[in-house]
């Protein structure tokens, strides 16, 4: 069965399907400008840090289609970086967007310095190489699933079969398509070497009972969907190989800023002898941050955990703590960081030169 | 304030608080005899390990008092051990229930055996000796609260203000009132000393959000909701300096059955320095069990994870493991087990002589 597609983008039409929506309906609804993609990634219609940055860029790609040349480069330059800025002020904690804007900004730069290029030249350009994130993110996953599942399978070798838990959602809904630490997962199913994989509720968003379930589901892969209360109880009675996660943003060092639960889940893994992997697009690390500290740490409203839907289901006027995402300290991670370059410790993270 | 009070029962006329209606309403309803008193076990309109026992005796009392007398002690007993037996299959976890029925039966056993009692002074015996259930336990409370706050505070006594995790709901809505784990609270907070307690959300079935949440905020304790998922970054982020969680039933050894989460709470304790209490009339512990691997388990249904009210949050097909409890090693307890008779280590527990 073909995986899940949650991006839709041709010839400058851009469509993304409604995660809000998801388990109820699976409806698509189209993005025209980068005002529509700030508010679908601010709004959670689309989660996940590799998905942000796509349906960022792309959006940009959509507009800039219908767009006439500017006058000169240096117009269409400002154009595309005062762009690209207001879309990584969308949300904070993940670096792909901000990573994406930096490099496309740079070939502007590089566009307009080249006076063998004119300006609608480096516009299809511009485009182009927006548009080229949906295609690299779907080989950089598939490269992810297949590194990933070679180290577990190594690391796992007198098993037959393997078992594995994964937080959130990191699959199809999260990326371009087959995912990070899904697409690990994925490929394992694909080796035949997957016994079950144990999917996290993930409150107070529930992106593991509705995303990663419904993914899960879609293609028959064995799952069992288990409270975020229950990981180390599962770990212990199932006797769980690995648990395998995103990333939203690592820093130089190997911490991994997370969904929040990912920490108590590594810290888990480790008192129950369970390998720990983080699964991320190389482009997730971010070596401006020396460590975990200084990545920025999204509080979320407080609704979402006071209310499913229109039910409140916490007593009126209690004080809550949100917080989008938590660090998970490099020596936790004892599995590795799976990125389409290879499965890396997290002292060997090095920039690409 | 005077404290929640969720169970009232007033000369053979019981009412009980309908749990599953809170934070919306605040409804009691009324238990006539024991099948209604097994069906809101089942259904947990009233839960918690004493709350079910206090309710299952009560409702006999209720019965009995609106029954003649039978004509023979032997019938009376007969009768009395039927009905207690039926209100043990309620909910298979808690050892309170259980524990009641024998003492009851015991008492009964006694009076048929004493020549000098009559079929009706029999019966009035038995209905007293479980009207008593009520006032014993919240007797009970009072001197868990007493012990388990100087305990605390004995271990943290360089700390000016504690600041307290619980899990699930051990208050007055789990017990005849003002609650074991979060009696301790209640008496830490009357003694100045509370800084801010921080309760878990406790899913499938919120009882923390819903339950723990309502009482804290009726009594205006500082308090703070957080998800299951956050535990463990809550303490590292604000210190806390103890987990006090309550128990369905603990061991001869001092391994703990109490609600799914409270082992990897114990576990996350112990990684970041954590004390780790259970609080428990010295009724929850049965001696009968060596260890934690005899206690049962129930699991209880999927739609409790699939579904809040009538709203789907999980993906349809997808496989679900509900366990309602967890098992937490006996080392792990690093405060200690609170009792009404004092605070023990796991290998200080003795039946009583």
């Amino acid at each position: 069965m073909a995986t899940l597609q949650a991006i839709k983008y041709n010839d400058g039409q851009l469509e993304i399907l409604d995660q809000l929506l998801l388990p109820e309906s699976c409806t698509f609804i189209p993005i025209f400008n980068v005002e529509d993609a700030w508010a679908a990634i601010r709004e959670m219609k689309v989660r996940g840090a590799p998905a942000i940055a796509i349906v960022g860029c792309l959006s940009l790609a959509a507009e800039l289609r219908k767009l006439a040349a500017p006058d000169t480069k240096e117009e269409l330059c400002r154009l595309v970086k005062e762009k690209l800025d207001y879309l990584v002020t969308s949300r904070p904690t993940a670096v792909n967007m901000q990573l994406a804007a930096e490099a496309c900004v740079k070939l502007c730069t590089q566009l307009t310095a080249n006076t063998l290029v004119n300006v609608a030249e480096a516009k299809d350009a511009v485009v182009k190489s927006l548009e080229a994130t949906l295609a690299n993110d779907m080989a950089d996953n598939l490269a992810i699933g297949e590194h990933g599942a070679n180290d577990v399978m190594k690391k796992t070798a007198t098993k037959d079969k393997i078992r594995i838990m994964t937080h959130c959602n990191t699959g199809s809904l999260a990326t371009a398509g087959y995912g990070t630490a899904l697409g690990v997962i994925r490929s394992l199913h694909k080796a035949s070497k997957l016994d079950q994989v144990y999917c996290t509720e993930t409150r107070p968003y529930n992106q593991g009972s509705r995303l990663t379930a419904f993914e899960l589901v879609y293609e028959k892969i064995p799952a069992t969907l288990v409270c975020d209360s229950m990981a180390a109880a599962a770990m212990k009675q199932f006797k769980i190989d690995a648990v395998i996660v995103g990333a939203d943003r690592v820093a130089a060092n190997g911490d991994t800023a997370n969904k929040i639960g990912t920490y108590q889940l590594a810290v888990l893994a480790k008192s129950h002898d369970v390998l720990f992997y983080v699964a991320a697009p190389f482009s997730s690390i971010d070596f401006q941050i020396p460590n975990g500290r200084s990545i920025p740490i999204e509080e979320r409203p407080h609704s979402e955990m006071t209310h499913t839907g229109s039910l409140r289901t916490a007593a009126a006027g209690i004080n809550c703590w949100n917080p989008g995402f938590d660090v998970t300290p490099a020596e936790l991670i004892t599995g590795g960081i799976i990125t389409e370059k290879g499965v890396f410790k997290a002292d060997q993270l090095a920039p690409p030169q």
